[in-house]
């Protein structure tokens, strides 16, 4: 692994990138006087004003510190603990939060195994026996990540099929929107397009991976959900005090499209870095470039070559699969190096 | 209450004040380049060497979202659910996080009338009963608020008194410290003569309320119960992405005693405000100003008069009694122009 | 204490007692071919009806093990994790079941302290405040026991009262009726008078300490609650296979009087104990003795020589209060006996 | 399905079988004059000697009464929150107990394909990564049914090799023995070759399956593990107040070979009708018939027909796979009626 000792770059996270410049702005600003503690102050109406822009003004909206506590409380809004919640295999909520679910909802977790991270009806369907029957969990949930850990995107009409799938039969929609702004990027969608227009319960909408600092936000298109949501987000230990730095923050990513710069320009960097190791043999890619994840067969003996210099995650070991991730502030010199250093490797 | 539109001075709590400059520049500085995420980066290493410069090589460091999450993990590390925490009545884990604790530990708090918010040994001898019989919940730990709740303080020597009488029971000494820095300074203390030295198992060290924008620490002084620590952390939903932005703003606060200026700031304030309230007919201080909070009789009458100018709590009804909290930036103008308003309403 | 090797009589508990033998008889003749499991079959439905002859038919009747189960899994059915539940704090909820209520349901209990074990509205309501604000439990649940651990008993209108209270702030009204078959005799009363017809929401009714060898019953009189009750019950392990033979002895206890007779009969008994006992100089009876159950100071010096004899427990230690309970099978013998060695004893 | 209101025969579960006239019996015999509840009493003692006898002096015993029970809080025993319990995908714990094992420990389940209801090692360790990374939950418990789900078994030398692997790697074996009985029948094994002499760790050890009114054993081979059991159990609403009519039946069980007598028989009904159904076309037997449990395929159009007379479950509808249990009180007779009736049917 690289030395922690030296500056680097990185591919390992979207998350290993900093704070946009202008969200550190913002945070800046903010820091005038005494604000009321933990939301009710007008940097949060103005931000969650931002959201009801973007989304439409049937919302509510909530800010919580990370991204497992935005999925683990919104889940927990939309269940009772003898639901299950029925997501991929390789979902978030399944595989990188620890048991958070099941520990605070009390949920079980149905998994679906995919290729390519994403959930079809037809996987869906089989998990939907013993509705009523007391013995057996009752699904509640679906739970859709987008983009996903894969890197690829669900379309609206995807998500609308599976909404709909949902509702006929009793269940939600939930999202985990870690990097629904790089999705929107790379279907060319707005953010309602997704959520919104398609029937969408409730949503993880990520900001630390596009720029923040910190700051998640639960955002509940069905209000009823919504109704108990403070508590829920107290209980669970993630209703910040000074509220008005989240805020602002998200107040700066949904101003003047900075949300859709940032994912943007990651996605193209992932689009680059997508090309550039297409061309070089052995390296093979094994997922669509949808938003601003590169998942590739890197020959094993050549891997730890590679991350002597960089960071970045072996996926699946069977397969000597990588995953790469970009962020907002990934340039194309990284990505020139990055490729040279595999080129002179696999020579 | 006062508007939330034009901007004013609180004295609400010391989380309405905004972060201070030296942590906000740190924050900046921190802003640079790809790093690790999750806490395995030089800038967390630091910060936990600060920690061990005040505390002692002898410890674990974890850094969290909030005030709510470093008590409720701290205590799940240290319990089994069919354990019970043993606490003042007006404690924070009591009355202020929404049952946070019984939700995530299981425990049952068993608390403990005070006039002061201070636990003494005598009061918690009548509630370790039934010890080993299993129809009732465990005693396993005494939690105690430095700074209390209202305002006033710990001795060591009080501390090693429960420490010891704890141990001696199999019991465990957790210390809610999110004002601790205040109860230092009112005490002429260091940190280690409140903690290390007088036997505290596992402390919560506030960050927010003492000047930074989020971010707490859960200090173990008894690793083996730091063990498991990291999962629960994550499980719990509180293991932050970015990381570095937590541990900058300790490593600031942690540097040149600034966390000892905040709170002899904050302290000094409260000494002010306590000494020209006092002065003024029918104003009663209750409590002991011993850390950065005023309690004080205000007849009910002049109460929504006062507040329509400042923000700040009715902290008992029945009695009329108030709560004034002062901050690191709290000016002497702040307390002369409401200690005028004061004379001016009582008149 | 009584050795456990020779046969002896005990007024530990009433659940020291044994079986009714018309109980016994009952499961002896459901002992025959065999039945679907887990409550569909014609035992289960006749039982249930036998509870509507006495509830009404507007209600909704679930069997399950253990007392501790139907407080616990009944209170779940009424509340969400940052809800409170209020009551005294002698409430076996409270203090005898292992923090069951907390592990279970997520909810703190808040108690009222009493000297006879009843709740009172206006002890309540110094605890409805925080309604709404998110830092605070939610108050949902009025928890009372009929008959109360101190042997007292709620008249009719002190339960409507309450339930009123409750209704009209949205609280829920539960009764822990393990002894509700003792409380309805002692107050001259029919089931109904002291369940449906004033207002109770949901009932733990008790079978084992009035006869049954297991099983107690969640009764709904808000059906509204018991919608989901099936898989809570079966999530919280109470589901019993061979469920005809719970039912059969609840259909034994509903017939013919015989939950009537046997608390009539400890009832009975419970009063001779206590005339006898107050004859008796220094002995001293603390409670009203209106169900089962009598409370008495016995010296400290006098009880482990009457303990040596029998079984029961020391209530508060402080006081050296003892607790002396009745069954459907204690005897004027055993009592004669009794009554004799504590004369002889004091002496 | 066959109508509840006439008297029948079911191969639906052995749990629809009544109580085995010696359980009956000893019930009645135990329901003499007053015993000290929770447990502490001869009875109590008595039956755990029995255990010992069975398999080894060198465990600890614990009464629950039912299998979820047995199972749920055992695990608990072991068990951290953020833990991981991996077993067949077929498993009891995982498809039919309404997520009570997530819900009362925290736990994620990790599930393994099967055909026949068993786990491998070599199915295993591909779910063993991410071990000391907080992302994921860790790894901690195998558990296996014996015999499983499927009405295979494991023989000694399979369970002391997961055990080994478990140990290995600080895992700990569990095993649902709700048929243990039925296994070590159908092994010609006692029951401490199936436990105590290969490795197994915590046990529940199944009562109701064979002939018992109520009541399952926890059983601890690692003490270690058992020491806060009995707070587990209380606070998970599974201490039996009136223990004696537990203790009693497990005492009968256990006396005389009654376990095996009856499990011998049910296994054997199992063989008769496993070879009976074979000779049909085209009845289709799936499973190895190794303990009391035939699977079958039986073409859809006959199965309804066949549910007319007799209670039992379609196990894969895809397949129209059945489940067919025997039980001790399963009599040739039921079985011959059985195949004729299918005989009749598929012509």
């Amino acid at each position: 692994m690289v030395s922690r000792r030296k500056p680097s770059r990185s591919f390992a996270s979207d998350n290993n990138a900093g704070v946009h410049p202008r969200v550190l702005r913002a945070l800046e600003r903010a820091n005038v006087g005494h604000v009321v503690a933990y939301g009710d102050d007008l940097y949060t109406e103005s931000a969650v004003g931002r959201f009801r822009e973007q989304l439409g003004d049937d919302i509510e909206v909530f800010f919580v510190f990370s991204g497992t506590g935005a999925n683990v409380l919104g889940l927990k809004a939309m269940t009772q603990p003898y639901h299950a919640v029925i997501c991929a295999e390789t979902a978030h909520i399944n595989v990188d939060e620890c048991g958070a679910p099941e520990k605070f909802t009390g949920c079980k977790l149905l998994t679906v195994p995919t290729t390519d991270g994403k959930l079809r009806a037809e996987d869906i369907k089989p998990l939907l026996h013993g509705i009523g029957v007391e013995h057996h969990v009752q699904p509640r949930i679906i739970s859709i990540s987008q983009a996903t850990e894969m890197g690829t995107v669900y379309r609206p009409e995807e998500i609308k099929t599976l909404a709909d799938f949902a509702h006929q039969r009793n269940l939600l929609l939930h999202v985990d929107g870690a990097r629904l702004a790089n999705a929107a990027v790379g279907l060319k969608a707005r953010l309602r397009e997704l959520t919104t227009d398609v029937g969408v319960d409730v949503l993880s909408f990520g900001g630390t991976k596009n720029g923040l600092m910190y700051g998640e936000a639960v955002v509940f298109f069905n209000r009823n959900l919504a109704a108990d949501f403070k508590f829920i987000r107290k209980q669970g230990s993630h209703l910040a005090s000074k509220m008005r730095f989240i805020s602002v923050q998200f107040e700066a990513l949904l101003t003047n499209d900075l949300w859709k710069k940032n994912a943007a320009h990651a996605n193209r960097m992932a689009q680059i870095l997508a090309q550039e190791l297409a061309k070089i043999r052995p390296i093979e890619i094994t997922q669509k470039v949808e938003a601003n994840g590169v998942f590739a067969i890197v020959p094993q003996r050549y891997v730890p070559l590679l991350q002597k210099e960089y960071f970045f995650y072996v996926w699946n070991e069977a397969m000597s699969e990588v995953r790469l991730m970009t962020s907002f502030d990934t340039t194309e010199e990284d990505i020139q190096r990055f490729v040279r250093l595999v080129k002179k490797t696999v020579k």
